[in-house]
């Protein structure tokens, strides 16, 4: 059959080459007669595993020496207790409400230290971004947490904060769940960052957190071994055992995305171009129209999670039904927004993008 | 090639069958054009592998409907934490210490509960199990913890411990992680057990635990969210993303499983069957040779987890090598105890462990 394009918002779509790649070798890896599944935590072969995935991320994303790369469980969510478990010391925190993910985290935070909402952008219905320069920041926060891409609203960080400029000596948590690896991190800025790998890196049940060596070791008393910072980085991701099979799947990721190229770009810097070409295509398809909106300020659309509304709602059925005739699947929106939501993370060729916007025009005219 | 015969203590091997069927699938599941791992947690694909491998599960292990399941992440080493986050109430539990796992799953709930030893057979190395009229349970336990079946030192119960006879109404919490569907579990004497899947149930990264219903509700403050139990079971395992992949592979396990058959029995009822006799002709081998030696009592011996040394450690490179040369691999016992250990689960085929017995005698005799 041919291959349908997949906007789910995560899980979501994987590169095709690492499905046939993963599937070519479930019954033996490299000649061992295991496969990946099979493997010891310990033994060499998944070692190997591991450290390519390590060396490979770190290299592609370009993250300094000084930080550290863990690969854990419990996604996001269960990021939201364990970050504030290592980092508050049970102080306060403050946080940058821009849409559902930040709302909860902070919510979550609360359960450990004392939580201020430097900036929300609740007003506006998450369609804006709080300018950093109103961000009202405590002196003693141990750390401030924004979420740089929100994957239901749609609204993402152009670029990251600046919080010496700002005055602050806090380190800064990015929670980058839902556009890692689709354009460079500006590292000099960031304290640690988290992101559950199911959007744009590999399978759903690995974590990947990126944290500067200086926080590791402050864990509240409450916070369990098998998800202190310390004791992960310590054990080299192997305190408890560690999701071996989807960290080897995101491992073909890292290499999939090491091989990307467009025009003079490489790696990351190369998915950052075709991210930039596809969202604007569809971000224009949509401006252009009469049916479709999208009500996100324009500086801070992401170019991962594109929400879309049509101005007559009673046509949305029709529209997804369309959709999933054509092969584009998933493009229902959240059900707290309501509409419709494509994601196009690195994975969503570029002929995913064209397809829906044919389907769109098409389906307008249909009803003109 | 020949696939080899591979005795990892976990991450395991797993059915041959069961990994043909996730290669032969991976790039599209039943006609859906998408791979497991694309899936959206929330989409009917996905809804329709998650309710059959938990129904399943529930079919092959007889587990009453007052008890849920829950699949979650983080292994046994994380439940150490979210087992006393979720039923010490922050008063008192007592423990059973009969190998590594339960001792290292005393010391972490130390963090959130007064704990005691309440029987410990450290004094003989773990190498017997200190009888249930010998232990010391407080009255106001608010959990009993035992490890059914120790993997390092391969000791199990080879009947669970009844509390209501010794007097005790305090839930009974068994770790199972190693011999889970192995054998049949009696529920009316266990209020939780938990268990990683990557022994005897699939791949590493799913976690599953099996909680009496009136056990839920009762979780610390300090509790992250995700390891709520309550909020787990309320969302039937989906308020954070579930290890999806993972969660299909334990489901293809469960339908191996629930094929199997051994005269007239069916299911865990033949693995068992299966089991008693490769455990038998294993620990037979051991005890009618020279060479070999296993140091547990008799009555407590694992049927899964199969530690032996030689007498002749100097001789311990050399069966490796030789056994690593015949496709029998992994048999390096745990840094922690040394020698040999065969882990036997049931995905091992009769035929391995016979090729296993088969290579030992030919070693000793070689020296002779």
């Amino acid at each position: 059959m041919i291959r349908p394009f997949n906007f789910s918002a995560g899980p979501a779509t994987l590169p095709e080459e690492v499905l046939r790649h993963a599937a070519a070798e479930m019954l033996d890896w490299h000649g061992s007669g295991m496969s990946v599944m099979e493997m010891s935590h310990r033994g060499k072969e998944f070692l190997s595993i591991y450290e390519n995935a390590e060396a490979d991320f770190r290299e592609l994303m370009a993250v300094p020496p000084h930080f550290k790369i863990l690969f854990m469980q419990g996604g996001g969510l269960a990021e939201n207790a364990i970050v504030p478990l290592n980092l508050s010391r049970g102080a306060c925190a403050d946080f940058v409400v821009s849409g559902s993910w930040s709302d909860k985290s902070q919510k979550e935070a609360r359960k450990y230290c004392d939580v201020q909402i430097a900036a929300s952008n609740q007003s506006s219905s998450h369609t804006g971004l709080p300018p950093p320069a109103s961000w009202k920041i405590r002196r003693h926060a141990s750390y401030v947490h924004v979420c740089t891409n929100e994957t239901i609203h749609g609204v993402e960080f152009q670029e990251l904060p600046d919080l010496k400029a700002l005055g602050s000596d806090a380190p800064l948590v990015i929670d980058f769940s839902s556009h890692v690896a689709s354009r460079p991190v500006n590292w000099s800025k960031v304290g640690l960052a988290f992101g559950g790998a199911q959007k744009n890196l590999g399978p759903a049940g690995v974590t990947l957190v990126v944290v500067r060596e200086d926080l590791l070791g402050h864990a509240l008393p409450a916070c369990p071994s098998a998800f202190d910072y310390k004791t992960v980085a310590d054990s080299q991701s192997m305190y408890n055992t560690p999701p071996t099979y989807a960290i080897y799947v995101a491992g073909l990721t890292f290499q999939w995305l090491k091989r990307q190229k467009e025009g003079e770009f490489e790696g990351i810097a190369a998915m950052e171009q075709r991210n930039i070409v596809k969202a604007q295509m569809l971000y224009d398809a949509i401006d252009h129209s009469q049916l479709y909106v999208n009500k996100i300020n324009r500086d801070c659309r992401s170019r991962m999670n594109v929400p879309f509304f049509l101005r007559d709602e009673s046509r949305n059925e029709a529209f997804l039904t369309g959709a999933n005739a054509r092969g584009l699947l998933q493009l229902k929106g959240h059900k707290s927004v309501g509409g419709m939501r494509a994601s196009i993370y690195n994975a969503m060729p570029l002929a995913g993008v064209e397809a829906l916007i044919g389907y769109m025009r098409e389906f307008e005219q249909k009803k003109a």
